[in-house]
């Protein structure tokens, strides 16, 4: 049963992995249709600056906000836009075709691209659920202003609205780079809370291998290896380019946020050191269960041999005298038969040949 | 079967991996003997200009567009030429014989090499068919035109075409280098289906080792071990080489091209992390089939196990009370033989015996 | 037995690996709460100089010492303490918000981060017990004084504070940036003990490997190289970080203070280089272990080999001598029996048999 | 036999892998003493400009050609030499005595360095015959002149020689840095046959083992791998050499050259991607020999389980009807057979047993 | 046997690399107690200049040499020292107390420290015996002086000193920086014939693999990749460490001791290539023993499988015919018994089954 698990698994990942549609090679750059197939759009909109939150609510692409000198505009838009909506948001805040593309198709690696005076960032999101999925976040961050794209409706800034509705942290006051801190950060420890759960299914895997040596072991530490692969390639990017934030800052980044940004790259390796911590214990854990089975199959083998050892010599012994040859034809022909002691005297031999059988595995040890 | 299949799989291999021809060591640099067994030579030129597209269809070594200052002239030769017609273009357009000696021996690696004013690129492309084949392709871009040679006759290059004729995007307007990055772009989108359908093959490996351990699956994964080799030995050195042109930019590429660039590195960096991913995969599916094997040697043990250790005991005791000690001489020989009860006895023994080892078994865990 | 052992230790290490409560995904930077569930806070302070120690002693929030010009302070916070206290801390020594909390948030990597005039260290410290724990260290370093924060209370600074009160070696004169060095290297020093333990316990599984295969080998392995994963994560970093003191000095380590500084990043070193000969050496003993295994199966396999192969024929000639053919009806039908030498014969048959069979294992150097 | 020849095989390359007698610990630098045991010396030397080969044959000491300003020097030394030879020729053209004493160790890892005006270059050459031997070559290079020291007299510079005869290509017209460059090129383009030899001896494994699972597969793998690395080793650090030359050029390679070199350097680079592609090959291989080898003895197991398992419980059957147990005393004792269907009700159950175990076997997937 | 060998091999192995006492964590840097427990102090000097040899012999801590304009001092200490000592060296050498400390506990890695105007430098040297030890060497270096310092007395340095004596090569006129080249080259020289030893072992434990499969091989090959290891370790820094003397050369050493340094680093590069050669040689050795037992558990197993698969049914067929059916009741029971060719007729069945059963094996390859 444990096989046909591990089969529907397989089969159920590989529904789940299947990459978003690439467009066809040769294409033109800048094509904008959306590769993912998430639901229709949905865009919400925060103004705020130190004094008052002015804007908190869904806005559409006619009252897009006008990024303003004071204060700190926030779009964000959830699910995959119409062609028209990203090339009117695009025109609204003068973001770059190529950065649009990679908006519309959410299959790219973590990056920081500098257009001109803005920043353009893409991260990658894991998902709790069933199966692993890693959902990319595109992010516009310019002067007083930061735009972002999710691929689907969730709540991983819900926290950050929050804090920017009570005005809690530094948040109100430290303007459009801070903010973007705060959403890369809330991002990138979302991992978090998902590697402690892997921690957990690989000690619970190890505890099955040493007390039962499940069938489909390898099968699920051959899954887990494989999405701690997309979480490391989700991840090690994200890091470099945070480390270029930092040492080559400018931009939109101010020198005060860069203690932050610091502390937002250490979380990302962080995370780093417990995925490859997690991919060297699962690749341990593969050695323990192909010994455990090499010992068990050592075992069974052991049982084997001692009861075959033990019984084929007796059956032999059995079988001489249950020949048949003519005493009466001669005395030489098993004279042991017509021995008064014959019987007792054979099932002494026997008793004789399984002790010293029986000492002798005790001696190899393998009656223990 | 399945193994002649895997030694067949394996003999087309070799047929096709068989390196080119090289050229003797020692010979002088600059021998342009095509080392490919492609067939005879075929040229198409494209002129063109933001307002028209003045050329577009075959030429011949007499008829070779001369470049214009304000239109981009694209030169693309498909098949092995001779040494004369790559003579021919070559001083026409001032290429360097080093690169020319490139352009005929098709086993260079991906590279960006400045010649003077013009640069000469090398890539490599996966064509689709039964086994992977790697085709080189070669570039020149230059101050208003591109040359590019292609091994074989394919399609790679049609979808740029089309955009040509129809003015779609930029490409019309944007100038030579534009047009190199478009050919570039083209070349490395080719990889992603490939990779797909890659994941797919191992998909369905991993699916058939957990249903049913294919005596071929090792050998099926060694082969996919080496073409996803082969695919990255064709796409690292040219992410390398894209990243020296995006950072000593210059020459031939314009600064607005440089995001273009930086774009495809990042498609050949996607390429690479699909190539590490699956190389992952395809390890750990040799640590499963192994394992699966154990498995079911374990289990074909467990059988042998079972039955020899039940029925061993049970022929013994057979063998026992068919012995012919002489009854008729002493009553210490074998006098079960002669009780009334003794058939059903020695029946009840071996029951109770039987039934002792399953038990035993069953408390092993060797039944379920 | 010792499978259950390995179950039960397996759970305890799940138990201690657990990481500290991280805070929410999203949640404000600075916040301060503590996650290590560590005793109540507990405040010793230091002031001396190179004529006396002024102070030495426990202090409170309110009495915390002053830095003066002439004098070294030291202040070492031992246990969780309440926001409160951090932020009175940081308020009084200027205190980055950022570091504290990392302060609080007891899951840091080892980390050297300059703020302004002072330095924020992190490093990790293993302490003796039954499982591995690597506490969080944080030390601040400004000009004249010095604050540590550890997670327990232990004894891993006393030899420091020692030195101090008998004004032993340099620590009196030699200022606040000697002072950090030397609680640096303190506590770099307490990887040693523990890594010469881990290599005895290499050394006893691989006596035990060799002498008896112990079925728990490979798990306790496998927890030894878990262990040292953990062991080089927590001084990697540190090690780099310490490089990027010595390199880029300056703020409050002096040109005095670097060859200390190196010569501590050198202990840092040895323990990598402990670590990893660990690692390898760990690797080396699960192969050892998976060849001992298969080794006594194959062993098992010959003796199972050995005694079926002698003992089934001559259980057959047996058999066929315990045939009932019918000698009556025709001379064709087991003349043997009926042969004045058929049992002296038959008891040769078997003996030959038997002998050629050893001659054979003998040859084949099974017997060995 | 295949494991004689192994064994045979794994004696010769002994013989042949005893790296040269290297000097003693603590000896003066300096040491002339060849470490080579190769023939006697032999000295050839070709003078020639644009215009004409002024000379082209053999000199002695007392001979050698001066360089002139407008001519180029080709002096090419082979075999091991006098010490008085090396430091005569060494006075002649100001050669550093350390360059000098590792032209006669012959042991030297492929390096550049530069003597204040002239450039050392020591390459290795990998030799046809039966086992791997990899030559070093010594090469010095001035203004206007060239000096190669080969170890054993051999055909790799001959098409060099032939071109010069020739004029063929630039090579009387570049000067002593393109005679360099011909050279080194020639040394690196003879791995490649080289190497198509092994990617053809692993394809041939690669069939043995889907074929027949030869039992020294593993021990080629293993003699294949260690050639490679040699290999390896002998052009990395070329490669890296020939990154230098190019990069900090100036010295007597000029800018001309440069393309040339870079060339070159590509060709090592081709050379160490098949080296690391023919690796990860035979890395496969032992893989999938290990996984025959499981398959085959999991074949056996089946066979040996699917006989036993029938036989033995047909064998007790028939063991049961074989007791002795005495009708006569009571009707408890074996009625079946005095029962007139006895014997084929006995004979239908064996039938019945063999039937139901086949099934079994079939439904498990044993039979296929 | 050879069981027992590993067994007190490795215990010999343990008592061997038990690192030397360290002192306790926490302790004042400077400390000068020597970790090392070897015998007594001996001090050994020499000061020569081109002209003469002017003291060669042992000194005392009164009478130090002082290192004069014109000469070159070189004061060798050999064996483990009192504090005292080493203070009073400390002091007349101006050197510091961090370094003397490096020399007192000799654990340290190789490295190469500069102390004002004079170097430190650490190296360590594998010593002839039964088992492997890695002694330190400290050498300081300063104008016109060197102080090495040996834990144990050898004869490293005795050919350095007798080219001194002797006045061979440049060594009495250049100097004391060629004198500390000729000393680290002297060291490094001293692997070579220790990595030549392991060669051969690893070739005759290939040889023995290939013949007999001993059982301790891997136990072997684990001691010795431990072993190389440890070589690793006390090369690859000082390699390291030479590179940062080349480069950043200045102080003590000279522009024309520099060829010199390279010349030793190409020699510690070679050490870790051949290093580096013999550890991958280990691993597939590994590997090749590991395939070796599974071969010969394969070919017990066929043997066992063939005896079996024959005897099991021949014994059935015997089996069948010992049943005791009685026809005297009906014509049904077991009418062979009474058939006048019923014997032959048997035992040509067998015969036939036999026949086929043995075909059968040979189709299958496995009597071969």
């Amino acid at each position: 049963m444990s096989q046909v698990n591990a089969k529907s698994q397989a089969k159920r990942r590989r529904r789940v992995r299947r990459s978003p549609r690439r467009p066809e090679p040769g294409a033109a750059p800048g094509d904008l249709n959306p590769t993912s197939t998430a639901g229709p759009l949905d865009k919400r909109a925060m103004v705020f600056n130190e004094a008052a939150l002015t804007l908190d609510g869904d806005v559409t692409l006619a009252t897009l906000p006008v990024p303003l000198g004071d204060c700190t505009t926030w779009l964000d838009v959830v699910g995959a836009g119409t062609p028209e909506t990203l090339r009117g948001i695009g025109e609204r805040y003068g973001l770059h075709p190529l950065a649009l593309e990679d908006v519309a198709h959410v299959h790219q690696r973590p990056k920081v691209e500098p257009y001109g005076d803005h920043l353009f960032i893409v991260l990658r999101l894991p998902r709790p659920g069933d199966t692993l999925a890693v959902e990319q976040i595109s992010m516009f961050l310019g002067r007083g202003w930061v735009i972002t794209f999710q691929e689907k409706s969730g709540d991983c800034f819900e926290p950050v609205r929050q804090r920017i509705r009570l005005g809690k942290g530094r948040v109100r006051q430290a303007g459009a780079d801070y903010l973007a801190y705060c959403l890369l950060d809330a991002a990138v420890d979302h991992y978090f809370p998902l590697l402690e759960q892997y921690e957990d299914t690989l000690t619970s895997i190890e505890d099955e291998i040493l007390s039962s040596s499940p069938q489909d072991a390898i099968a699920r530490l051959v899954g887990l290896k494989r999405d701690l692969g997309v979480l490391r390639r989700a991840v090690g990017p994200l890091r470099d380019a945070l480390g270029s934030l930092i040492h080559g800052a400018g931009g939109p980044f101010t020198t005060d946020t860069v203690p932050y940004l610091r502390d937002c790259r250490d979380h990302a390796d962080q995370v780093l050191d417990l995925v490859d911590g997690l991919r060297d214990q699962a690749a341990s854990l593969v050695d323990l269960q192909l010994s455990m089975v090499s010992y068990r199959m050592n075992d069974v083998m052991k049982v084997l041999t001692i009861i075959a050892t033990i019984f084929m010599p007796l059956g032999f012994i059995a079988g001489v005298y249950g020949m048949n040859f003519d005493g009466a034809v001669s005395p030489w022909n098993m004279p042991e038969l017509r021995w008064a002691y014959g019987y007792p005297a054979a099932v002494g031999l026997m008793a004789v040949t399984a002790g010293g059988l029986t000492w002798f595995f005790h001696k190899k040890g393998w009656l223990r």
